[in-house]
C-alpha cells in the first residue's frame, strides 16, 4: 500500500473522538485497533482492526494493543503515562509523545511549559496543598476573583472552581476535593473565546481556521468558524499563537488549543488538548480534510498541506448534550431530522445520557454564516426552551451565555452625515424587504479619515461582503472607502445643496483606473441595495431567488397598470392617479 | 429511540454501496446487517449490526438477514426477487417493492414500464431470439446505429454493444452471447450524459440537483454537479423527468437515474437504478443529506424535505478505476494525497483491482466550479496519462470522451459591437491578469433585442457570475442586460463618436428604481473587471487574496515612484518621463 494507509492504528480510548478518527480511517481503509471496555463508540463503526478489550488505563491491555498497532495514539489525555514510555522504550511508535502527554495531563506543568517556552498564558500559581493558607497566598498574587483549578484529570469545567471572593474559598476547596493537586489561574477578563486545531507533523506545523466557541455552564455548546465579528488579523494572530505553542511539543499530531481574547484583542492560551477536539468537530463538512484525517495524516506520515486545512464553507456546531431525562437529547435529534434544512446529525452511541454528557453533535455548513445561523438558530432555541425550566446556577461553573444573536451583517451602508440617512431610506428598506442582515455608520472621508480608513480596512474581515456608501458633492467617501478594501463599493451620489448634482456623480464615478467604485443613480440608493442583492446571490441562493421573484413581481406590477390603462382609457386612468 | 432509528437495516449486498450506506447509518447509530461473502467493503466499516454471511443471492441468507432485520433493502438490482416476494407476502418490509426490482433488472421491461406511463425515453424492441434475422428486424424499425442490449444483468457497459452497420451484426450477437435475452434500442444522438438522483419517500418525491456525468469505455469517469454549462430550465426539466419516472414505481428509497441530453434540448430516460448510484456519491459532500442518508430516511419514514438536498458547493468526482496493474489505483491515491487541496478520498477495501472494477473515489468541492476544475484536472491528467499507454478501442463500449475543458467563465463581457473590443482590451488583459475565466459576446441591444434577451436571460443558468456590458452614446445594453437578469451588471460607458460622453454615462447610469446598473467611468473597462474581481472574491477566496496582493502591488508602485521624485527632484524625473 502506498503512504503507510496499511499501518495498523492503534487508539487509547474508544469514546467519540475515537470514533470521528475511525470514520475518517474507514474512507482510506486504515485499520484502526480501539482499545476500550465493551462496545463503545468507536468499535461501533470499525470492524477493520483488532480491537482490544480493556480499559484504557489498563497497562496489559496498552500493551496487548501496542503489540498489534504500528502506531499508538490517544483521544484522551488522561492516560498512563508510564506504560506509554515503557513501550515506547521498547520500540511502540507513541504519538504524540508520552512525554508531552505527561506534560499536558497536568494542566500546571501544560502551563510552565508554554511559558518556559514564551507562550502567552495565564499567569499560573501551584498550591503546596489545598488549604485555606495556600490559596489566601495565592490570591495575593494573583488578585480576585481567580479560577481554581485541579492539575490533572479535569475536563468540561469539572475540577474548575471561579473564586469571586474570599468568601468562596472554603466552598471551592470543598468542590474540587481535599486530596488533589491544585493550581490558581489569574482571571482572564475575556470578550470570547476561541479554538485553534493544529497539526503537528512530521516537518511542518499547520492550522486550521481559527474558531468561536461558546460555552453554558463550563461545556462547549456551540463553535462558529469562522468566529464571528473577528477580523482577519486577529484570526492570523491566534493561528500563529496556536502554531507555536504546540510546536514547543514533542510528537506527531492534532492539538487543540483553547484560547481567550482579551478586552484589548490580546490573545491568552487557556489550555492545550494534545488530541482531537470538539471545537474541531465543524472540520469534518467544512474543511477538505478534517481534523480526524488531519490526525492520521500527521501519525502516518501522510503528505498534508496548509491548504487543505482551509474552510471550504461557514460552520456552525452545536453539542448535543444529555438533559434532565434519559431520553431528552433525542428530542433535539428529532427537532434536527424535521429541519427544513437538516443539519448533519453525529450520534455517538454511547447509551444512557446523563446532564451535560456530550451524546452526539450537530453540524450546518451554508454559504454564508448568516444562512447558517438562520438554519440553526430554531435548534438553539429549542436546546434553550429545554433547559430553561431547569437552569443551573452553581459556583463551580462559569457560564458564557450564548445569548441569541443578530445575523451577522453582509452590507454596510456608510453615510459621511446622518443628513445622509433620510435620502438612503428607501435603500435600507430594500435591504430589509429582502432579509439582508446590514449595518449603517455614519464614517466621513473627510472628517474621520482614520476611522473611515480602519472600518474600510477591516470591514472583510468582520464578514461584510458589500459596501454601500453614500456622498454628496465632493463624494469622496465611495472612491476612498475603495482605496482600503477588496470588497465591492457601490456608491451612491446624492444630491448636495447646490448644483445639479452632477458633481456628486463625477466624484463618484471618475475613479482612476485601479481602484473601482460602482456609481449607481443619484439619489438612487434603491437600485444599490438591489446591486448589492444581486451580488449577494453569487453565495447565497436564497438571495438569487428572491431576486428572481422580485423581478416577477415588478413584471406583474406593470403589466397589470398595463391592462387597467388599456381597459379605462387613459383619462379615466389619469383620475386614478390623482 | 425517535423515529424509527433504532430499526434495523438488512442489506443485500456489501460493495461501495452498502458500505457508503452503513456510513450514514453510522453517523445515526442506526444498526445495518450485511449480507455478503467474507469481510467485504461494507462490513469493514460497519459493526453495529448482527451481519450475515452468504451470498446476496442465496436464498436462505436471504430469509436470514431478513428475520434479523426490519427494513430489508438492497445496494444492487440484480438479486433474486422470487424470494423477497415471499420474505415480503411473509411480512418483510422490503425497500424498495419486489416488482419494483424485478421490473427494473429486466432493462426491457423497466423500458416497457416507463413508456407505459408516459415518460421519455428510448424507442426500444425485445428480440424474439439472438438471431442475425431478429437483429435485422429490429434494425428495419429503428434504423442504425443503435445499442444492442442484455436485458438482464447488464452494467458498467457489459452488456451493450453499438451496432453501426449490418456488418457488426454478427459480431454483436457473439459478443452478448447466444442464451441471453435481448433488445435493442434507438441510437440516441446525446451532447450529454446527465443523472438525477431521486427520493421516494412514503409521501413524496425529491430530488437532488442534475449531475453531468462523464464516460469512459461505458464506465463512469467524473461527474459534474451543477451540469456544466446547463441552463437552470434544463436542470428543473431533468429533476421533473427524473421524478416522474421514479413515481411510477412501487416502494420507497433512492433512485438513480441516468438520462441523455439530446442535441435539441430534449431529454430521454436512459436508465433506472432502484439503489444509490454512483452518479449520486456527490452528495457525499456537497448537499447537506446524502443519497445515502436520504435512502434511509426514506425507507425508514425519517422526515426529509427538498431543501436538505440542495447543493452546497459545486462538486466534482472522480472514479478510482482498477488499471493495469494490480496496484495502478493506488497511484491515483497517491496523487491525491499530495494535492495542494486533498479531495475528499474514499477507498472500498475490495481487495485487488482489475481494469475497469471500482476501487474507490475522489469528491472535491470548491466555492465556484472553475475552482474546483482547476484543483481536480491534474488529477484527471495523471489517469488520463495513466490510461494513454493502454487505451483500448472495442466495439463493444461506446466512449464519451472525457477531453479537457476550458474552465467554465464566470463573467460575460458583453458588447454592442466589434468596435468596442479594443476598448475593452484593457479590461480583458485585467481579467487575465487575475485567471477569471471569462467569455466575451457580442450582442446588441438594437440590432439582436431578441439573441441579447435570449442571452441575459440564461447568463445566471450557464454559471456566469457577473456581467460586464459596453456601450457608447444611446447606451442601452447594460440596462436592458440588467432587466433581464439577476446577476450584477457592470455597465463601462464608451465615448461615442461625438459628444464628451456624456451621453453614454448617464444612458447607463440613470436606470429607474428597481433596475439596477453598476457604471463605472468612461472607457474604463479595467476598473469593471477590478470591480468584477472584488464581487468573485466573495465565494472564491483565490480571487480575495489575489486582489489583496493587487493592491499592496499598486502600493507600493506609487510608493516607489514618490521615492525616486524625491531622490531625484521633479527636473531630472521628468527627462525619464519623455
Amino acid at each position: 500500500m502506498v503512504n503507510n494507509m496499511d499501518k495498523r492504528v492503534g487508539v487509547l480510548g474508544g469514546g467519540q473522538l475515537g470514533a470521528m478518527l475511525a470514520e475518517a480511517a474507514n474512507l482510506l481503509r486504515i485499520p484502526v485497533n480501539v482499545l476500550d471496555v465493551g462496545h463503545s463508540s468507536a468499535k461501533q463503526i470499525s470492524n477493520l482492526g483488532d480491537h482490544v478489550e480493556g480499559s484504557f488505563k489498563d497497562a496489559d491491555a496498552i500493551r496487548k494493543l501496542a503489540a498489534s498497532s504500528d502506531v499508538v495514539t490517544v483521544e484522551i489525555e488522561h492516560v498512563d503515562t508510564q506504560i506509554l514510555e515503557e513501550i515506547s522504550n521498547a520500540g511502540a511508535d507513541v504519538q504524540p509523545h508520552w512525554r508531552t502527554l505527561r506534560t499536558i495531563q497536568d494542566k500546571y506543568t501544560q502551563k510552565e511549559h508554554l511559558i518556559s517556552n514564551g507562550v502567552a498564558t495565564a499567569q499560573s500559581i501551584p498550591l503546596k496543598s489545598a488549604t485555606l493558607k495556600d490559596l489566601a497566598e495565592a490570591a495575593d498574587v494573583l488578585g480576585l476573583p481567580l479560577m481554581l483549578k485541579s492539575r490533572k484529570e479535569a475536563y468540561d469545567g469539572r475540577g474548575n472552581y471561579a473564586v469571586k471572593s474570599k468568601v468562596d474559598f472554603e466552598a471551592a476547596l470543598e468542590a474540587l476535593g481535599g486530596n488533589r493537586a491544585l493550581y490558581a489561574e489569574k482571571w482572564a477578563e475575556f470578550r470570547m473565546e476561541l479554538a485553534v486545531m493544529v497539526v503537528k507533523t512530521r516537518d511542518d506545523v499547520l492550522s486550521f481556521p481559527t474558531t468561536e466557541t461558546v460555552h453554558e455552564n463550563s461545556i462547549c455548546k456551540l463553535t462558529y468558524t469562522p468566529a464571528r465579528g473577528v477580523s482577519s488579523s486577529i484570526d492570523q494572530r491566534a493561528q500563529d499563537l496556536a502554531r507555536k505553542a504546540v510546536a514547543c511539543f514533542e510528537g506527531k499530531g492534532v492539538f487543540g488549543v483553547e484560547m481567550f481574547l482579551l478586552q484589548n484583542d490580546e490573545l491568552l492560551i487557556n489550555e492545550i488538548a494534545p488530541r482531537p477536539h470538539n471545537s474541531g468537530h465543524y472540520t469534518i463538512e467544512a474543511c477538505g480534510v478534517s481534523q480526524y484525517e488531519a490526525h492520521l495524516s500527521a501519525i502516518l506520515d501522510l503528505p498534508l498541506k496548509q491548504k487543505s486545512l482551509r474552510l471550504n464553507q461557514p460552520a456552525i456546531m452545536l453539542n448535543i448534550l444529555g438533559g434532565e431525562t434519559e431520553n431528552s437529547h433525542l428530542k433535539v435529534v428529532e427537532e434536527a431530522l424535521k429541519s427544513d434544512v437538516r443539519p448533519k446529525i453525529h450520534l455517538y452511541g454511547k447509551g444512557k445520557a446523563r446532564k451535560g454528557r456530550k451524546m452526539g453533535h450537530l453540524t450546518i455548513t451554508a454559504p454564508t454564516m448568516s444562512e447558517a445561523e438562520e438554519i440553526i438558530q430554531p435548534l438553539i432555541d429549542f436546546v434553550d426552551a429545554q433547559n430553561s425550566t431547569t437552569t443551573q446556577t452553581t459556583g463551580t461553573t462559569t457560564t458564557t451565555a450564548a445569548t441569541k444573536r443578530k445575523r451577522s451583517p453582509l452590507v454596510a451602508v456608510l453615510m459621511g452625515s446622518d443628513s445622509d440617512l433620510p435620502k438612503l431610506a428607501p435603500g435600507l428598506a430594500t435591504l430589509r424587504l429582502f432579509n439582508v442582515p446590514y449595518t449603517t455608520r455614519i464614517t466621513s472621508a473627510h472628517r474621520t479619515p482614520d476611522a473611515m480608513a480602519i472600518y474600510a480596512r477591516s470591514a472583510a474581515s468582520l464578514g461584510i461582503e458589500v459596501i454601500i456608501a453614500a456622498a454628496g458633492g465632493a463624494a469622496h467617501l465611495p472612491g476612498m472607502v475603495s482605496a482600503y478594501t477588496p470588497l465591492p463599493v457601490i456608491g451612491v451620489p446624492i444630491k448636495a445643496s447646490m448644483g445639479d448634482g452632477m458633481d456628486s456623480v463625477l466624484s463618484i464615478l471618475n475613479m482612476p483606473k485601479g481602484v473601482p467604485t460602482l456609481t449607481v443613480g443619484l439619489n438612487n440608493g434603491t437600485n444599490a441595495a438591489l446591486a448589492a442583492v444581486r451580488i449577494l446571490g453569487l453565495r447565497d441562493r436564497g438571495f438569487r431567488e428572491a431576486y428572481v421573484e422580485f423581478m416577477r413581481e415588478a413584471e406583474r406590477g406593470v403589466l397589470e397598470k398595463d391592462g387597467r390603462l388599456v381597459e379605462v382609457g387613459d383619462e379615466v386612468y389619469l383620475e386614478g392617479m390623482e
